[in-house]
């Protein structure tokens, strides 16, 4: 049975310690917008997973009991940066699958400043997985412990420059758009427009990636609510937004043997999972009109155009200084500014790319509304690991 | 489409540190061995729920990658002392739905010794979800803070004796029982037997109960695989067992209201499980053979013994103390001699108690067989809670 999304709903995305709240106040904030942008109430609901990296066991449930208190079934979800994302494709798995006409899909971080340095949550990096990843490259190239993500996507930037030509501006470019396509998002955590310039002169994190090319460490909560044909029509409900296809994939053998750092950061990942998604969903990237991805640093974006088709291997460069992928161009990514500008909460950013799509396939947008679009592609990605693409249609 | 269990796996439950192992190697001695006994190779699996509390973000995929590099979607899972449990929960809906034909539920924890006195994960406990059940009996009871899980099953089985005269030797007589029939477990991380004054004579944990009527820190994993109808007869897969009927519940107003600590340690959240769980089965407590329920601490046998409707309220230290839950008795519960006296690894006990039961039901259990046991109850709960009530039928 096909499954649609019915509404959604986030908080704005702050940086930590910013507002004086407990992860069930965001998620109370998102949950409850959600709920009612659906026209559902939570007795409604009959499942609920619930994604987050960092906070205790059982999270979710201190979080969901906010809603209601109804005894229904809460899964707490974790998959890194792909958590979000990954309540979403249980909840739609769920919804097609009978279990249940309605389900809640809920993400939320409340994360420490810097806590991306270690093991996602926290916990001890050298049994960690991302260690793994991180062994792979550092037997290769000798380089330091901290912080091991940037250092990851920056020596993945660097393999694409020296194999490709891509050059320091072009990996500039995809921040500024981000940065800019934020100035009209009121959900983002920053919203100053910066120019190639000012990317390049900030301060240098892991070469060449600097400040303002990464994600920023971040609070904040994303909810979808998820409901079957069947439960639509009998509630007639509306703002629906068809799933499509979705795909969610992990790492192969390529991931550690090919030596590319490209690689080891999940682009072929990516690229399945976007393969895998485009054929249930009998689409292609040429449908596709607007695109919220996982920019976790600069050079992911570029990496995910080629991993989603949008390019051929190798020309993402110059596909984001050609202006093919802001306003008026061929489609528009991160119109919510991205991870880099929007900020990201982990458990929250699948999450709250759903919601960034919804509102635009609703023509809801406002001023980053995107003109006519009616097919939107999230995707996801967490070291460690995990891709998920999901195709969104309007109804 | 009907769900059946193919083939379950697990290690030897330890205590911490005994074994020279990372969660990896645990989890790929119990995958293998699920896999190996279902007759299935890891490459027709085609999605993993991994269950475990606390080791770092995406273990699941670190562990998974031990069976193969398949790129397959990887869920991690918790739910506290359920987590095993839910990730059986999300097996079998994903096989019911027809999301997939064979998925590999995985269940395992490596645990620091005392871990279970603060958030189950070692996060910051006074914003965990067990404080906030916690707190309502803190402040009606004034007690201290660690260690508060047996504190809070202490309070509970005081409750119990207050109201209905339950003894401390029939809560001791659980314990007796459990470690009496784990001597016949070669997986069990205690096989040592003790009758009744052996348990009362034992170190006082949390008034009344006793460190012998206490699950202990353990690592280790479980597995088990979980087959759609069709793939098992183009399989012609043996040793089929099926998942008959399942619930999880979580809490409702009741457990923060009613100012019973027996219902803040989850007894209506059992009940209402099993009952949903019945109904979904077409099955009555009469019909089952043989039980593995949560045994965290003594009580909660007694507790769960009325949850399932074994006996009425208050009846429960009678009806093991009458020998109706060992062998010759009415029912078989806790075989493999249950958490107290087999180990409990947070996300490996639920997968354990389907490992148990899937051989019960084949007749395979050896010294531990329950005769002609046809039908199974297995019996999962988590402070923060969630509760999972499994039935398992022979085919």
């Amino acid at each position: 049975m096909k499954a649609y999304v019915a509404g959604v709903g986030m908080t704005r995305f702050e940086k930590p310690e910013t507002r004086e709240w407990q992860y069930w106040d965001m998620v109370r904030e998102a949950g409850s917008a959600a709920l009612a942008d659906a026209g559902v109430a939570y007795t409604e609901v009959e499942q609920v997973p619930v994604g987050y990296c960092f906070q205790p066991s059982t999270a979710g449930q201190r979080a969901a009991y906010e809603l209601g208190l109804t005894g229904i079934p809460v899964y707490n979800v974790n998959n890194n940066c792909a958590t979000g994302a990954t309540a979403l494709m249980l909840a739609r798995q769920l919804v097609e699958g009978g279990a249940a006409d309605c389900v809640l899909a809920l993400g939320f971080e409340k994360m420490k400043r810097g806590a991306l340095g270690g093991g996602a949550d926290g916990g001890d990096f050298s049994t960690s997985p991302v260690a793994r990843h991180y062994g792979i490259m550092a037997a290769r190239h000798g380089f330091e412990m901290t912080p091991p993500t940037a250092q990851i996507f920056g020596d993945a930037a660097r393999e694409h420059m020296e194999r490709y030509g891509t050059t320091e501006a072009q990996l500039a470019a995809v921040a500024a758009k981000n940065h800019r396509h934020s100035a009209h998002n009121p959900y983002a955590q920053f919203r100053d427009v910066y120019d190639v310039d000012d990317i390049l002169a900030a301060r240098m994190v892991h070469r060449p990636l600097t400040k303002l090319q990464c994600s920023p460490t971040s609070d904040g909560a994303a909810a979808a609510v998820v409901v079957s044909e069947r439960f639509a029509a009998e509630r007639a409900l509306t703002g629906l937004v068809e799933i499509a296809g979705q795909a969610m994939t992990t790492d192969t053998e390529e991931s550690f043997t090919s030596g590319s750092c490209v690689d080891v950061v999940g682009q072929p990942m990516s690229r399945e999972a976007a393969r895998q998604a485009y054929e249930r969903a009998g689409l292609g990237i040429e449908d596709v009109d607007v695109v919220e991805l996982h920019d976790c640093f600069s050079v992911n974006e570029l990496l995910t155009y080629e991993a989603l088709g949008m390019c051929p291997v190798g020309e993402s460069g110059k596909l984001v200084e050609s202006g093919a992928t802001t306003y008026g161009g061929r489609w528009v990514v991160n119109p919510s500014g991205g991870l880099i500008s929007k900020g990201h909460p982990l458990g929250a950013t699948g999450l709250a790319q759903a919601a960034e799509l919804v509102w635009q396939l609703r023509g809801e947008a406002g001023e980053r509304q995107v003109p006519g679009a009616r097919v939107g592609l999230a995707h996801n990605i967490g070291l460690g690991g995990a891709a998920v693409v999901t195709l969104l249609r309007a109804v």
